[in-house]
């Protein structure tokens, strides 16, 4: 049997400082497929240099912009050269970044949401349309075991058919006016032009909206809202809600806030359909509650080996029941899949992580409900993508 | 001192096979303040009489009807005719009655809705001006110690300003066609005869909505609602959801449904501020999960002098903390409290428990949800009441 | 149909500043099949009065002690005089009591635990062989409907052959020198002369010793304890523990401790044999959690008609579930089944409740406990009783 | 500043089947300190083959046994030999492969516990005393950072004076005659010529007894204990309980069970002072339920810069609150720490992580309670280490 060498990576943004390209840095190296190589962290020339210093990154190999990134790495021998380019900037730099990514023979894993706004996004998608490179996005909560064993729950007909759907993610970090106070995620997460038309819907409604149409497998085609920016002064929404109904007739709440004082990542998702309903926590992620109608509630736990659970649950549990998995291992197991895609190679999306159909759709839900909220209209349509 | 005697009461509705009645009459008898002396509780005649049975019900005092309940009783002694009427009936008697008793001289303790539309409703208000009876109306929850609790810290400004009410009261009782199969409370509650134009919303949701303003002490001004009724056949909405504004300058969401297969009573609110959250579920009634901003979460406990409980909350616990106390409990706190109001002679509305206003407001809310559901106008104003 | 008439009881113990006597009278009182008609409720002559007052006790039949209520109410007419007394004093006024009574002929309900000590307590057990009244213990936490549930889980082979047995009852009530702070409460239960001769054993050791062999179904045969009294001055133990071996070959662990800060009634109960275990806590009374063994773990949940209950829990439920039942509603499940006993003419223990045999078995927990909290022998033998 | 180099590092055991390796393995890559370079997984040739490949292990690095891997490294440039031995095979190899590890001049991590029993224990811990090299024991639960919390809130006096320590671990997973079904892990563990003289103790008792002494920062001094073996045929022990003391006036209760259908790993420890309580699960690591007496329950969580954290938390933390870190977080907190020992110089023990000295606590723990389990004495002293 061959050995298995490294893929090696390169990342643009994720300096001192920020929070989600260490993130990605902790979930490549988890299964330890991937080497990172190279980096353009930041654009402040010490925090970048004291980034790639404390990663161990070569001095030749750390750049001082994305440009000269990608411009040098397609330049080296094929057997040094990065393969993979993790991108976790803000949001406006995501299209551009990507889309000259794959023109420059590179796999693009890029940070949720996929760009700006629907259209931008959609010329990213004609350039996927036409390249054998891989693209994922790094919805970082669809790496989870229970996510898929509700989605597979769902698919088999446990449920029966859905009727609704409640996705809500309780947030208070920006209870307050951080942004005033330089504080760097929230500096650019409320600033129109680096996160687009958007604040809270696209940093973490967009997971709610993601988060119910990969398990329920319908698409939510109509949606009704309310959003808004409670801090004096902050020129984004920092909260939000939408009823909203789907393309397989069940119909839902959508609630996404980052005002809700005292509250973590309270990622949560119920659906329920003529047979039962189930419930999954982000920040419980290893326990699915199963509510059979007209039986006692049952407690599926994650865990490798764990009896009734799915495959595609099972692949993603390293450990035996009773040894808690989390976030990190949630994002190394994008990682993991995206590993096997490269080595396998697949072309567009890479089997097992979100990809350019997700994204189009994230910027669809994003642009719409940024409108929903400004309408005196009832009911939006999300177009089709 | 005087000792204390009983008071007295009747009740209309509540014979076998129902569910309210009973709730009545063991809450009624726990703080042995009351005696029920007689009734009519069933326009079945085996019925009747089987219920009058078990319950001791004298049979000169058990009644063929409503009107015969208070033309009899109006015309005993003093010392012996029934003080309060308790009426458990479905929605479409509790104004004709709670008119005619107040007009034959007795207090009225009433199931919620107080009627079936608004208009109806203050018809019966418009008696109550004039009268020295009481009137109240059998919010369950609102019995509830901590539901007090909640609603002093909102008042002490613990949570700061208002920002977010989220309010659900998710049940799955009626996720098959019950009323097909003769099932009495389903029967009555899916006919617009008895329940008047709402089912889910009358029987559930104004449990949401007047939970919410309770707490809160804001008023809900305007919603925008979607409606559904997901079982074949059946006449009324069965679920719905609403996202709604408080004369406060806070905005939220109302969820109730009947549909959500494998839920029980699963009441449940929580409030966010400027400066912290608070949480409180029905099926957990003794606890409130405080969420001050920037400090670890804090549990109150329901208890008998129990440190850092307000009055409203500590009057309203019989046992020390640690012995749960429940549904039945609650209810009995509003009998307490009529009882109390009853002895000193209050007008009204019974301190500590909900009247007449509640009633107007509750109605107001189901009128405005039902012509939001079908409605292309966004929001819909919730008339002033 | 005949009609019901209440039955009449009196109370010794139970004046103001007590605890467990408002606890009877609220369960005595709640399913409306009692009427307390007569006590002598303190030694206090003007709490007696005053007590007596707000329950609206006639004057005459307000007593001054317990000798004079029971030589005055046996002096009354059949259809007037007390039928069952209810024992609600210290510790050690309970086989004095109880046997006047029984001698009187008045059925008894009494305070656990039964005695001061086992040879005491035989005395009760000898004449209670010899009438025809019934006695009956009050260990509350017999009578929530999940207690039966479990009882019947393990009854059924549901757990296969049992292994383990592990149950708890932390409580905190005690961290602090409380009766040199004149509490009532912690006062006779920290007397010897009052309690016997165990003070955290005697209160809550003998509901732990109760809760495993009820559920069980077994007998705990030897014990390896150590007592402890952990605030300076105390007279008897606030805090212990204990290994156990049963007589149907488990073991299992035993722990009740009154100073474990912070902590209210946190009784709990764990079994586990070779097919699966269960877990049941008092202060979410409503919910079993079953664990078989290799598959989802489930949660019972109490409720009036709900699927899946056996029927000794089903009878014990008043509500549907999610109306959350509680302590009050558990001993109101005793004083009903003490109801039926009387009318059907039941002789010793009425079906349902714990009587005697239980009160022997607590007892000679208690003194063995108490011994080996002072012996260096590792083993001692609960004796036979 | 320089870049960091990986520390390189060897491996002993962790070929296919196993399952510690696998979370060493993770845990050393996830924050990308290390790199192994070499191996012995197996003694089966193709299993070790196999696991080389799959690790991509140079073959000329893949060793046939343990002594070739000590004697061939020890032989390679400095600049390519390991630096770290992790030691994960079955008890019986730990301390000859530890002895031969440290005198060939290899720093070691090993597995718990440290040895079979006391004595072969001592015979490391004196080779220990005489050298420059680093020695690790890999009590994952002690890298959690939530644990160092509750060992400085004890520290810090929040709790006041310890009284009770309840410490427990139940699992369920050898239920039913695993070794018998040729079950890898059940095997060894059951095997005393490879686990030692304790199963059930040596594999997890020793965790409850470390978490106790890491915590309260006491030493446990006696104990008095039931040991079983409830599988028919089983050679050591799956389950066990002890009453305890310790040398500060606390007192306690220590349960490890393996043979607890349906439990997975629920490791659980509370303490009590005269202050007031705090509880940490396994299963929900970053969260202590701290109970003030007199005060509501406060919930501390676990984050990045979570505010009233201690900063042997924090350092502990990599993501905000509300992003679960889990299991192989906590291993890969020793593994940091392991790794900044090794760059600073230290000797010994890492600062940080359980060394020799806890190993020979441990074994005497082992060691007392194994023979407790067959003594008639009911106190056994734990011996000085």
């Amino acid at each position: 049997m061959a050995k298995l060498a490294k893929i090696r990576f390169g990342m643009i943004g994720g300096g001192e400082g920020a929070f989600i390209g260490a993130v990605h840095r902790h979930a490549a190296a988890l299964d330890g497929q991937f080497e990172l190589v190279c980096g353009a962290f930041s654009r402040d020339a010490t925090n970048n240099q004291s980034t790639g210093d404390t990663l161990g990154i070569d001095d030749a190999r750390l750049y001082s912009s994305w440009q000269q990134l990608l411009q040098v790495e397609a330049s080296l021998p094929a057997d040094q050269r990065m393969e993979m380019l993790v991108i976790v900037t803000p949001n406006q730099l995501h299209v551009p970044i990507s889309r000259a990514a794959i023109a420059a023979g590179f796999h693009v894993f890029c940070e949720k949401p996929a760009g700006i706004n629907l259209p931008e996004t959609q010329t990213l998608a004609a350039d996927l349309a036409n390249t054998d490179r891989l693209y994922g996005l790094a919805h970082t909560y669809l790496g989870y075991p229970m996510v898929w064993q509700a989605r597979q729950l769902v698919q088999s007909g446990q449920l029966g058919t859905l009727r609704k759907i409640f996705v809500e993610y309780p947030q208070g970090w920006l209870t307050e006016d951080l942004e005033a106070a330089s504080n760097k995620q929230a500096s650019w997460r409320t600033d129109p032009s680096q996160a687009g038309n958007s604040g809270c819907m696209a940093d973490i409604g967009t997971h709610t909206f993601g988060l119910a149409e990969f398990i329920s497998q319908q698409q939510i085609t109509e949606i009704c809202a309310e959003l808004k920016s409670h801090v004096s002064g902050r020129r984004l929404d920092d909260d939000g809600a939408a009823l909203f109904r789907t393309n397989g007739g069940a119909s839902g709440v959508l609630i996404a806030s980052q005002i809700c004082a005292g509250e973590e990542n309270a990622l949560k998702i119920r659906l329920y359909g003529d047979k039962g309903g189930l419930e999954w926590q982000q920040m419980e992620p290893n326990t699915i509650i199963l509510r059979p109608h007209g039986a006692p509630v049952q407690v599926l736990r994650a865990g490798k080996g764990q009896p009734g659970l799915g495959i595609e649950a099972l692949r993603r549990c390293r450990l035996p029941a009773g040894h808690p998995e989390g976030y990190l291992e949630a994002m190394a197991n994008l990682y993991s899949d995206f590993a096997v895609a490269i080595r396998r190679g697949e072309r567009g999306t890479p089997t097992g992580v979100p990809g350019i159909a997700a994204g189009l759709r994230g910027m669809a839900f994003i642009d719409t409900i940024s409108s929903s909220g400004q309408s005196d209209a009832k009911w939006l349509q999300i177009p089709n993508t």
